[in-house]
Formats: C-alpha cells, sequence, structure tokens
C-alpha cells in the first residue's frame, strides 16, 4: 500500500495511538475533584501546552473543538458577530474549506457582505486583492495558510500588515489545518488573531482540532453548556483525541524542505513516464505536501480506482466533498477548464512518505494512465 | 479502587477500547472514494444502526456530534428557529444538565420566552406542569429522561399524549445522556422528536455522542461545512469514538432491575452504618444509577477527599460544574436547604459496579463521615 492521500487524512502515529489507548485507564472526568480527575486534566494541559507551543503562543488561548470545521464555524461566526457594531464587511478567498465557504455563505444570508477573493492562475490570492478589498468597516478577513487540493501557501503574513491603516477594525483568521505541523505556523509573527487546526491531518485522530483565539473577547461561543474550557467550548473534553493531538504535535516537525523535495521528485518522476500531464498550483510558493497533476485524456476517477487496485491512494480532491458530482471549487477558482478539472488527481504526501513509495507510485501511474488513456481512445 | 462516578463518565470497555485501536489502521477517510475510505464509511453505518437499534428508530435519523453537549445545543438551537414562525414559547425544566439550560438561557436573550418547569421534592417534574404550561405557541418542550444528580426518572413518555391537544406544534426532546443504555429510550412509543445521547457515560469515549432527529427539516445545522452526515453535521467523522459507541451500546444492555437493586443495596448498607443521613430523589421513579445522599454535619467535598484517600470516587454534583463554587441547582430547585445539599454526596453506577464493592464502599463511607464528624464537632 502506498497512501498518497494524507491531505484526506493521515496514519496515526504511535504515540498517538498508544496515547489514546491510555485513556481506557485514565477515564476519570478531567473535570472532576478528585485525583485521577485531576491527572486527566493535567494531560489535557499538557496537549494544549504542546499545540500552542507549536504556534508560539500561549496554552491558555488554545480551545480544542471537535475538529477544524467546528474551529472554523467557532471562530468565523463568533468574530463577525463580536464586531457586528464596528462593520459587516467580510473577506474571504474562493479557495477555502467547504466549512469556511459555508460559514461565509450563512453570515451573508443574514445580512452580512463578503467579499470572496479570486486566486491567480498560480491558485495564490495576491496579498494586494485583500488590501483593495478592505476598508474602515471590514470586521474579518480569513484565508487559509496552505490549500487543501494545491498545497498552495497563501500570503496570510503579509495580510495584517497590508491592510493595518485601512482596516483598523480587521480581525484576521487562518485555517492552518493544511500547514500545521508542516510549516511554521506564527499566528504572533503574521499578526493573526485565530488560527485553526486539526490533529487528524498530523497524524492524530479524527474527531479533534483546536482554535487559537488571541482575545477571548472576540469570539462567543458556538456551544454552550458547562465550564469547560472557561466556557467559551464546554462539553467533556475528548481527551483521548486531545492527548493523542498532543502527541502527534511533538513527532511533527515542520520539514518544509524535505516535504518540496519530494514533491519536485514526483513531480520529475511523472514528467518522465508521462505526457501531457499539467501540474496545477504555484511550485514556488508551495508546501510541498501536496500535487495536483491533471491528466489529459483520463478521467481521474477512473484513474483512482485503477491506481487503488494496485495499492496506490490518491484522490481526485478534497475528500469532504468527493460525494459531491460539482467540480473542484479551488481549480475552478484557478481558470481551469473543465477538462483539466475532470482530469485532476491530488497526490498528498506527509512526515512518513518516501522517495521510494513515491518513485514507484509514479511508475503505477504512468501505466495506468497509458491504459485508461488505450482503452478510452 | 470503587469508582462510583459513572454518571460523570464511564471506563471504556474492552470492546470500545478494541474499535478505538482499530482505527490506527483503518484510518482512511470516509469520505474517501476508494475501497478503504468505504470500509471505515460502512463502520459508521454499523454503529450507526446499532445506536439507532437501541432506540427503536432508523439509522438515517442518527447524527454523531463531539457528544452531548453539542448534540443538546444542535437540537434546541434547530428546533426553536426552525419553528420561530409558528411561536417563541419554550418550555424545560429547572434541573436539566448545563448544555440545556444554557442552551435555552441563550434563546431568551434572543427574544424567545422560556418557562422553566420546578420539579416536586421528589425531584421529579410532575407531566401535569408541562400540561399548565403549554399552549398553542409553545414549539419546544425539553425534558430529561433521567437527571444526572439524583437518578429520577422524569415522565418524558406523557408530555406527548399531556400537550396533543392543546400545543399542537411542540416539538419534544429528551436528553437521554444518562438513560441511553441503562433505560429503554423509546422516542417512537414516546413520541418525542429529538433525543440525546452520549458515548463515555456508558463504556465508550468521550469526545462521541449522537443526536436521534425524527425530521430533518426541523433543525438547521449548527455547525456549517462539508456534505458529511447529509449537511446536517459536516466535518471528518470522529470514526474512532464513533466505532468505539457502537461497540459499546451492543454490550450495555438495559439492566434497570440490577440497577435499582444495586442502588437500594447501597441505601440499606448506609443506614445501617450511619445516623443522619438522607436521600435525594424519588425512589419510585428512579434508574438505580444513581444515589443522592446528604451526609449531615460532613461537607461533601471534604468526605470526596477523605473517600479518594481510601480508594472510593464520588462526586459533589455533575462533574461539568464541580469547579464552579455555587450550589446545585437541581437540589436547590428540590427544595433542599443548604446545609442538606452542602452535605451531597452523589454515589453512581455501571453495569460494572458489584454488590461487594457497594459494600465495601458504604463501609468506608460510613467511617470517613464519623470521622469528619467527630473532628467538626
Amino acid at each position: 500500500m502506498i497512501y498518497l492521500d494524507n491531505a484526506a487524512t493521515t496514519k496515526p502515529c504511535k504515540a498517538a495511538a498508544d496515547a489514546m489507548a491510555s485513556c481506557a485507564e485514565l477515564f476519570a472526568n478531567p473535570s472532576s475533584l478528585y485525583g485521577i480527575g485531576l491527572e486527566v486534566e493535567k494531560k489535557i494541559t499538557e496537549a494544549r501546552e504542546i499545540v500552542a507551543d507549536a504556534m508560539g503562543v500561549r496554552g491558555k488561548h488554545v480551545y480544542f473543538t471537535s475538529g477544524g470545521t467546528e474551529a472554523n464555524n467557532l471562530i468565523i461566526f463568533g468574530a463577525a458577530y463580536s464586531r457586528i457594531r464596528l462593520g459587516k464587511k467580510l473577506i474571504t478567498t474562493r479557495i477555502e474549506h467547504p466549512s469556511v465557504m459555508e460559514s461565509f455563505r450563512r453570515l451573508e444570508e443574514n445580512g452580512f457582505s463578503v467579499t470572496y477573493l479570486e486566486p491567480d492562475k498560480q491558485g495564490r490570492v495576491p496579498a494586494e486583492a485583500v488590501r483593495a478589498a478592505a476598508d474602515k468597516e471590514t470586521t474579518l478577513i480569513s484565508m487559509m495558510h496552505v490549500n487543501n487540493e494545491t498545497g498552495v501557501i497563501q500570503p496570510v503574513d503579509e495580510i495584517r500588515r497590508s491592510v493595518k491603516d485601512i482596516a483598523p477594525n480587521a480581525l484576521i483568521h487562518c485555517d492552518c489545518v493544511q500547514s500545521f505541523g508542516k510549516l511554521p505556523v506564527s499566528p504572533g509573527e503574521w499578526g493573526v488573531d485565530f488560527i485553526t487546526v486539526s490533529a487528524h491531518k498530523i497524524h492524530g485522530f479524527k474527531g479533534c482540532g483546536a482554535a487559537y483565539i488571541a482575545d477571548e473577547r472576540r469570539v462567543k461561543p458556538l456551544i454552550v453548556g458547562g465550564g469547560q474550557q472557561g466556557g467559551l467550548r464546554p462539553g467533556t473534553e475528548n481527551t483521548g483525541g486531545i492527548m493523542a493531538f498532543g502527541a502527534a504535535v511533538r513527532e511533527a516537525g515542520p520539514d518544509a524542505d524535505r516535504m518540496r523535495r519530494l514533491r519536485m521528485l514526483m513531480k520529475n518522476e511523472l514528467l518522465k513516464r508521462l505526457d501531457n500531464i499539467k501540474f496545477n498550483g504555484s511550485d514556488e510558493y508551495n508546501s510541498g505536501s501536496v500535487l495536483n497533476v491533471s491528466v489529459s485524456g483520463v478521467r481521474a476517477e477512473i484513474l483512482l480506482h485503477s491506481l487503488e487496485a494496485r495499492g496506490v491512494y490518491v484522490s481526485t480532491g478534497a475528500a469532504c466533498s468527493t460525494h459531491k458530482p460539482e467540480p473542484s471549487h479551488v481549480l475552478s477558482a484557478m481558470g481551469l477548464d473543465a477538462k483539466d478539472i475532470d482530469g485532476a488527481v491530488r497526490l498528498s504526501f506527509s512526515q512518513n512518505t518516501t522517495e521510494e513509495e513515491l518513485i514507484s507510485a509514479a511508475e503505477i501511474i504512468a501505466e495506468e494512465a497509458e491504459n485508461i488513456r488505450r482503452i478510452m481512445r
């Protein structure tokens, strides 16, 4: 098995699996007053500190959620409503994750005005476009760090500087689900107010994510209840998921150079073996974790299943929308034509991916693509 | 260790722990198009069917959430807003879980009118009180099945019948977090529209719960994003938590008779050994899973720590609010005086609790309580 769908999800690492398993014994409620409860609470605090450290922020600003989707919702709704008296203008991009897009659509239904910025042909939204759209009524700007379909790095580190003078009331959110644990994520340096991260994209378990919130007064809880997490995100904590997240972050290391080398290797291996292919998204601004390739004359879904039969796992786009028949909103926004979108395959890597796997995968992809082309001709 | 805080949380059973551990290998994204993704999706569907079967409903009406708190929020906000054109009158009780209470408080802030029904001295809210409060503008009635501090069973099976003629637009929600897997939960028979359940209260893992929603048109998603769970609760599914929940439900069995016998045994063992104690909440209408006892002259928190030192784990009330200095809202609503509330200890049982454990615990509780009384005198 060669698993090249790490942007969809990753295999839990051993440390994460061990942390999760330990919860079958360390099972007390972290809110309990007795020692075994406090012990669990301490484990949660440790995990929170690990996640916070990895972003260079203080633990008290990190709130665990059920995943990236919930964290994006919490931040976007929270921020928009907390500043409603200062304005109702919001800015995001056309290439965000559905949990960001849909949050903004709901805000539009509720009277907010949203500007959706277009990416360039390389899949990058220019920082100048943010500036052009912003004004003093802008209260929230949300831009992802690394796109999940192309791996393209967005200029999230330039937004604050670029809008500081013209949009003083703007809060800034970055969905870092695809970059956290792979590239440096630095809300402090970037001047960003909110960050979203997720455990299962970096070898933790599904069902756990976190929101970095620089100032708690700037969000309203999405979910209300008991006093957990300062009331900002109540509910008995997912202690296993949280401890596993901490363990996974501890083992993850920004290793962008290696990832970029892997990506370029794969690109070259495919170019060597296969004609009429096109790569989607910037090489210059790329996390290295995703290679998006359109194989001319081949429907991606057919190629996916041929590869599956040979033990190579790739995807046709974001997993969360693969059951929808619509073409990728990201590739569409980048201006690709329908045929190139239809033939687009996403290969995504993790810290476990090896050069040998990629060379084997490139051979298999080339063989299967040629087969399909022969049959379809 | 004698663990008598099962209303706060339970130890994951072996089947649940095994299911969770299997996700370190069965890690594909359930939304992926290839076989290993479909295999995970199938496991989720299996778990959903198990949870649904245990309530006698169809799987397609069960939505997995991050826990009981989120499910309560989803249902209460969703139901209230879905019927806003039919009325803004809501009914709940004074003894609900904070995630229900706080949801209603937020609805009050947003222009809804809420009636909070009082329990009687035995901790039971009479069905007639619901009828007395309901009218044709009532759109939602929310009452828990079993109270988490007293174990008292509420007349959730009588509500529909009792308000049918006078409140035809009322949707009915039951928070069954404390009863599911212990007592029969039968939304169909009860004529109830929404049910909340949680995994970690019945030997699953923390971070997973579910909402039964009879008619999806009657709720708006609380969280928006990808297409998972029909868009009603998007986000990559917590596959480990869900599979473990299914495994735990399969092993749980309504065993109310045994639980009630355990509870009465514990009550008698304490009565034999300790003077000046009072039991809070009805014996007649009790799930058997909770015994709430006020030990006169003893502060519960001190007793809790003395017992902890001897390996017996109990609580002073709901775990989610133990870090708040306020007295129990449930016991207050039942009319207990401040001293009895201050001396109230909650003992809660699970299917693993044995008679021997209870007899030993009763001895230890009596000794420690007498010790504290001696010192305090």
